[in-house]
């Protein structure tokens, strides 16, 4: 396990969603003390959510001295000025400086990142990662992103926007997905990618998750549908896995229901597309962590 | 400028190339303090080769302290063990182990690593890097490679082979060139993908210097050639962008003795393809280290 010299350490990790707000002490090697969760409410605007919030963390924290907070939620935000920047999954934030509201209430340094990067940091430092030197954490869902964990540390970029695979190029001049370039990889890989394909090919509106049972159940194009997000997802991986040589790849988000089904595809195509010396090498598992991963990795974002 | 904490210690770089062998005496912020080179006779075998770099060290070394010494070599190499593996460029070397030999001579550790990581270290700390924190290195040439620097040290991988940059796919289904992916990088975008497409399409054999000359003379097939390798290019350098979000990317290689002519046309086409929030930091710049790159590079690699 990576060591980050304060195992005793206490912190708060706060998992701020558009749906739930979770809230953990959890210790330097993110196994979690002690945990609340509540309806994150985000209709009611900021004031109300972080009031609310700043409750919460006094109830978790109690007696327990800490060393910092750390919070997790949905981009677009600036980790480095600690500001939610317009999010579409809470809607009426807007420039909200976060870490400076909560900063003021304890006496601790707080710091903010996306979910992708704290899920990624959980997943690496008391996850499917543990004993890893590098870790390249993938999450599809609706949306595609990543986080990329170096010795035990996140590699933020010069404007902290590393990670956003999403919009990598794939697939030139493929489908055009909301802000995204054309042919992206979110917009050929993702939850929102298999279900668009499902309901203009299946003759049927369809979600994801009903193209998946539809392949399960043997139906052809369903079949036909998921096998081409898959290339596409390994392509995408292989491009990274040529990039950042990272000792591990985690997989998690919502796709991820399906692991006994994709997991192996997965890794076949992915073999396929890498240099036949790193083939032997090629390591690619599930998250862990599961919905406990944005409060654990959030807890573990201050230094 | 970053501080590498041994400004005033000397070591010896070697930049070790199918043509030509350099040696220098630099100091920890890259200045070359003194620098011989010669032809490798790569022919002539391994041993030969070795014997007469050792001898140039000794030349070049001669009553200094150094703290170490750190070559520069074609890949395929494994950087950790320090042993040259099959390079197409030094034919006949097969798994030498190059470190232990050198360190056999002299008391001091010997640090083995790719040529373009070495370049891309040498820009980063002492060219056109200089000050940012994290650099994208894209060397351009009749191949195309990479290396990352953050906090002015590389990004190794696993297995030591971040960095291969040219096997991405880029364009699935695309043309084929020597062991890499369909559509990769390097068989749309470098200058063996411009020479192909120059031959298949101008009419006459011509290399990718060719292809240039006649797209600067106006011709238009010859531009459409240019114009698409550039689009690719820049199409992996913006996913690149989204992935590492670094400070600055500078660009070397054979195929920047055109820079006037193509750097305008990268970063247009780069910013095109990045999210508009990441579009006013893109900051592309030519290298500036030139053929000595590989050597102070090669000096900057021991710890």
């Amino acid at each position: 396990m990576i060591d980050r010299n304060h195992g005793t350490l206490l912190s708060i990790g706060v998992d701020l969603g558009g749906t739930n707000v979770r809230i953990a002490l959890i210790d330097g090697n993110g196994t979690i003390i002690r945990e609340i969760h509540a309806k994150t409410e985000a209709n009611q605007g900021p004031d109300y959510v972080i009031a609310h919030i700043i409750e919460m963390i006094k109830q978790v924290k109690s007696e327990h001295t800490i060393r910092g907070i750390g919070i997790g939620a949905p981009g677009p935000l600036d980790p480095f000025k600690g500001v939610i920047l317009d999010p579409p999954n809470l809607s009426g934030w807007n420039h909200v400086p976060l870490t400076s509201l909560i900063e003021r209430e304890f006496a601790v340094p707080v710091v903010l990142n996306n979910d992708a990067n704290a899920a990624a940091l959980a997943e690496a430092i008391s996850g499917a990662g543990i004993g890893y030197k590098s870790v390249l954490y993938i999450t599809v869902s609706t949306g595609i992103g990543a986080g990329i964990v170096v010795d035990g540390k996140l590699v933020m970029g010069e404007q902290g926007n590393a990670g956003e695979i999403g919009n990598m190029i794939i697939l030139p001049g493929g489908p055009k997905q909301s802000n995204l370039n054309a042919g992206a990889l979110e917009a050929v890989a993702s939850g929102t990618a298999i279900a668009r394909e499902g309901s203009k090919r299946l003759g049927t509106e369809v979600d994801a998750a009903g193209v998946f049972q539809m392949a399960k159940n043997g139906h052809k194009e369903a079949e036909k549908i998921i096998d081409e997000a898959m290339t596409y997802l390994a392509m995408g991986i292989a491009n990274l896995i040529h990039v950042l040589n990272p000792s591990l790849v985690v997989l998690g988000g919502g796709v991820m229901k399906s692991k006994e089904f994709i997991l192996p595809i997965i890794r076949e195509k992915t073999t396929e597309y890498l240099y036949p010396s790193l083939q032997p090498f090629l390591k690619i598992e599930p998250a862990k962590l599961g919905t406990k991963a944005g409060v654990i990795g959030a807890g573990l974002l201050p230094e």
